[in-house]
């Protein structure tokens, strides 16, 4: 157990403990049912249950084959220095490009989808702003792991984001299939946050966007909270697309198959939920893993 | 292309070249069809066209679970410094366990199966021994990938294999789901032999059984054989089994599922096709990796 003091001035304490430990989430995760928008009270209701929601089709096969062509075309003329380029830990292959909506206009528009801004807007009960955006792509045959983890407790600890009030959309690109390593969730498991153990080295981001080491549950933590839940692993053609709460924990498996997997990310924060200092004491991350103006 | 004189020596040499290759088979895959056994004619086409054969019931629920618990048994009381006991590259944790028809009987008695080794003999068309056998743990969570390859492509360099006249069975001992890690085989391409860039470092298993770096197809291979074949990861439930011809290109993904993948894994060779020297030039592997006797 942590400290009163710690708890009061942080109830989302993470990695300077001695012992990882469950906490029960103190944000709601519909923060005002009443706000209107594109889902219907079912859709909310099960987002709420879940901590996530799967569209089979958000975007049309044309506009994902628009953005992946898109894609490809950032990831063959970008600069891969660029801050916003991340290369796979073991090549030189670019594994995320982050800013897509301030690098290109057809992202850039997407962005700006009513109906896709208006259910990040329903669910956190206010205006939002993108907090961040970036491509993955999950190269064939190579394209590598990425660990459980909540978003929202790196968020937290290293970019200064006070609440649970944002919320994920994952477009796939390419198909989803059930051997390209798709994305994992663990149902129910928004509702519990996990401190976890480990401090947080200075740029941590550094290496953490290719392979995180701190801030990551452990074994035990992650059977509770399947055993409370359920491991999902929603599939479905480009165009389909995962909606999901900050604090949901998600993983992806390697990608070793022939066709490469190729997903949209934006992350809709509430206004009243802008960033301050990082929980963590330590400096921000750069502006294009967490918007900060 | 390789010298005309060293294909004359070995139409299997790999590794010691400066650019892969697509070769053709130059053996059989059914070397007698008229050998009696359990196969039907049936199963047998199909494991000649696809190069592997799943069982959905190869061993009844019982069987599977009392060798889950031998298995088990054997993971927690083995010396981890036995040379036949491997663990996972960055923890401790217990991958594989080799020769285990020699460290317990119910494993040796599974292995002596005539319904089993009946298989064998009639793909083989010859009588069989027991070349290599191992359980594979594939721990929950942190079990690791195990990247695209031929098992005959080692066993012919490292092992000194002559011919492509060996078969695999893997057993499920536990549930074998989508999200474990399951096996990935390449459907077709046992009919092509890739020789691998790259040289056979002294004692390579040392490190190899860990991750192999060596002896690896590159993606160009890879993605020709799956335009011609067709990738498939049979799932099942304990007890079940893919049976497979020892060029068969496979691979499994990592596990990030909270339920372990076990399987026993047993691979017979032909008393005609027993090992001579290795043939990439390098001092045979250990009897565990492959029996000399």
């Amino acid at each position: 157990m942590l400290p009163t003091q710690t708890l009061a001035r942080d109830p989302y304490a993470s990695r300077n403990v001695d012992q990882w430990e469950l906490a029960p989430r103190l944000d709601p995760v519909l923060w005002d049912p009443a706000t209107p928008g594109p889902l219907s009270a079912e859709q909310l209701v099960r987002f709420d249950e879940s901590g996530f929601y799967g569209f089979e089709r958000l975007l049309s096969e044309e506009r994902a084959s628009q953005l992946l062509t898109r894609a490809r075309h950032l990831q063959l003329t970008l600069d891969p220095n660029l801050d916003e380029v991340i290369s796979e830990p073991a090549s030189q292959e670019i594994r995320s490009i982050f800013r897509v909506h301030r690098l290109d206009e057809a992202f850039a528009e997407t962005c700006q989808d009513e109906s896709i801004v208006g259910m990040a807007r329903q669910i956190l009960g206010s205006e939002v702003y993108l907090h961040q955006t970036r491509i993955n792509f999950k190269p064939a045959f190579r394209g590598k792991e990425f660990f459980w983890h909540s978003d929202f407790e790196t968020w937290h600890m290293e970019d200064g984001m006070p609440r649970m009030r944002a919320v994920s959309i994952s477009i796939s690109l390419t198909e989803n299939t059930k051997l390209n390593g798709p994305l994992m969730l663990i149902r129910g498991s928004h509702r519990t946050f996990v401190r976890c153990v480990g401090e947080t080295p200075e740029e941590h981001f550094r290496s953490s966007l290719k392979k995180q080491e701190f801030g990551v549950p452990n074994r035990e933590a992650l059977q509770l909270l399947v055993e409370q839940g359920e491991l999902v692993a929603p599939h479905g053609p480009a165009g389909s697309a995962v909606m999901f709460d900050c604090n949901t924990m998600h993983a992806s498996a390697g990608n070793l198959s022939p066709t490469p997997r190729t997903n949209l990310f934006l992350v809709f924060n509430s206004v009243e939920n802008r960033l301050v200092e990082p929980f963590a004491g330590t400096p921000p991350r750069p502006g294009f893993l967490g918007e900060r103006d």
